[in-house]
């Protein structure tokens, strides 16, 4: 998608280098810097520090810096070493285990002079599967964004949809479109009048700072709001769709998501605005049934809480500390939406209802 | 109530000086500064820039500020506009011109000469009436955790009660004891065994920086969470009682409260949990029914949202902005939780249920 007029990507393999490059997802929206990974160990750094993030991007990552890890030694004891290096840099997210899992059934019958070669190989299938999946759910959500502007216009008059997001779930998650963003870039190409509420996304502000950068960078007008403030435009009818992302979905259709997002799909329930996940479907875990019951949550530091990053007046990124000397934090990362309060998943096979016959039928079509 | 071992209010007139001290909670919680305020635009001042906030202290910082107003002009032309002036500090506390229409009344018959004297008398009714409320508010909400705890401990064999607030309705919001808090410090001071868990509340993060400290200073264990956590420690039955306050209380039982209160009740109905509104009866405006179609919420500086306060390394209060240059922000201050979703109003008069006949029953009593 577009910086300032230029097509980028969140993630590029240097092939006359043997280098993986991302952009540096910790300095933004204040710093555009890129980042050179040589190797699987900063691979599994970048990950574990958040300089690439979001499930599917993570996956990529995951499976270049696993390939550079065969290239240094293929050997099978090396291979299964690398393997659960990686994986342990971020256990939540499912895609990592599933892209090194990919790599590794692709790799571990080869002869070891070829595992990287093959490896590699892989690696640009999963981000070229990433695009057009992304690509594939913009295009269904796009149809779901006109068919509510035509409903709008028809019943009220007004041409502009209002669309309200949750954390980052746009093209730096992934590798290009992303996913809850993906539709509203497709649809604001087509021509569509839009506007997109940016929730802020304490404590990481991934809304605050990515949404909002990627917003801008595509010129799609938008609007950062704190986390409290969603309810009342809600209830004021000031928002016309909800999309967010997953970060893994059972297959009853419950959505675990950023924190807060539950919060959200409340809200969207009890004011009559349409809740709609947009996911892959790699982040469908067949063997979960009730969210809730099932998914541990990762507890994140309390330092998320009790420390703020920002820029400060002289221009350089600088922390704040935000409670009194002596109080205490608690940091979740992520909460469970349930099946019951999600309208439907966007997903890159179409839009379905979130249930366990939903998810079935994608696989019928 | 406490900090550090010593009683302390949150205003008090000096009658040798003839002025006002409050403590600067633009300061909190990192700086503990009593601020003197003059005359009446001090105190107009104090109550504009937030130096002074929550409800009721408005009320009583206001009817101070204009006996001192008084003081220097005791003219008919002079008070009308001293009132007005002071009025506009903050148009949505009703606490405020309450309390000014009441200082009105008692004086506008009176003899010039008389005016600042009966002024003053009633300011400090206005006070000590107000402590006595908050007080009753405590001894009725305590009795509610009490009897939440007993029930806990027969059901789970677990003493201690968890309570989740939002915002700060504590003693810094009034003049001693709060709210929302009121029945916490009693409950706590009475030996129940109990956590509070406060909600930041962004943008301007009343919870993590007032309520964290005010806890703290009462030996309160206590944690500070993201305004998105709720939802997932209810889901979790990480919580036992929600109790919050109220700005504005319609006389059909609907609160407005600062913004977020709205989501935090929607997950308490969603998970079962009881969801109490703290509130002097003075925040029932009986001439509203409906808070959604009624009450204008007031929309404030979206640098609010842009930038934050807190910290910093050298131990020094700075700002950092939060969102992309270019990027813009949205900040109402305030949200209306429907009636439905409020299991009860803790009011000095007792407890009572969030509807028309509820309210009316707290004065037949």
């Amino acid at each position: 998608m577009r910086i300032d007029g230029v097509s980028w990507k969140s993630i590029w393999f240097d092939e006359n280098c043997n280098s993986i490059n991302v952009i540096d997802q910790t300095k933004l929206p204040y710093d555009f810097q890129i980042k050179t990974l040589k190797n699987s160990l900063e691979a599994y750094d970048a990950i574990k520090t958040m300089v690439v993030r979001g499930a599917p991007l993570i996956g990529v990552t995951g499976a270049y810096g696993f390939s550079l890890g065969i290239k240094e030694d293929p050997s099978d004891l090396s291979v299964k070493k690398q393997m659960e290096l990686l994986n342990s840099a971020r256990p939540t997210a499912v895609n990592l285990s599933w892209a090194l899992n990919r790599l590794y059934k692709k790799i571990k019958d080869l002869d070891t002079q070829l595992r990287f070669q093959y490896a590699l190989k892989e690696a640009k299938e999963i981000e070229k599967e990433d695009v057009n999946m992304c690509s594939l759910i913009g295009d269904y959500g796009m149809s779901l964004i006109e068919n509510i502007a035509e409903q709008k216009l028809l019943e009220t008059g007004i041409k502009k949809v209002n669309i309200l997001t949750h954390c980052n779930a746009g093209w730096l998650a992934a590798v290009d479109w992303g996913t809850a963003l993906s539709p509203i870039y497709k649809a604001f190409r087509a021509g569509i009048d839009l506007h997109v509420w940016v929730d802020e996304t304490r404590p990481r502000n991934q809304g605050a700072s990515l949404t909002a950068f990627e917003l801008k960078g595509e010129g799609i007008p938008h609007t950062v709001i704190v986390d409290n403030a969603g309810g009342y435009l809600m209830q004021r009818k000031e928002v016309d769709l909800v999309i967010v992302g997953s970060d893994r979905t059972t297959s009853s259709g419950d959505v675990c998501n950023k924190i807060g997002t539950y919060l959200k799909a409340l809200a969207a329930k009890d004011c009559k605005i349409p809740f709609y996940v947009a996911l892959p479907v790699s982040t469908i875990d067949w063997e979960l049934n009730s969210g809730l019951k099932e998914i541990d949550i990762e507890t994140r530091s309390p330092d998320e809480v009790t420390y703020i990053n920002g820029l400060n007046d002289s221009g350089n990124v600088d922390r704040l500390r935000l409670i009194p000397i002596g109080s205490s934090s608690f940091n979740p990362g992520f909460d469970i939406t349930p099946a019951h309060l999600v309208t439907g998943l966007i997903t890159e096979r179409g839009i379905t209802p979130a249930t366990y016959e939903g998810l079935q039928k994608l696989y019928q079509l």
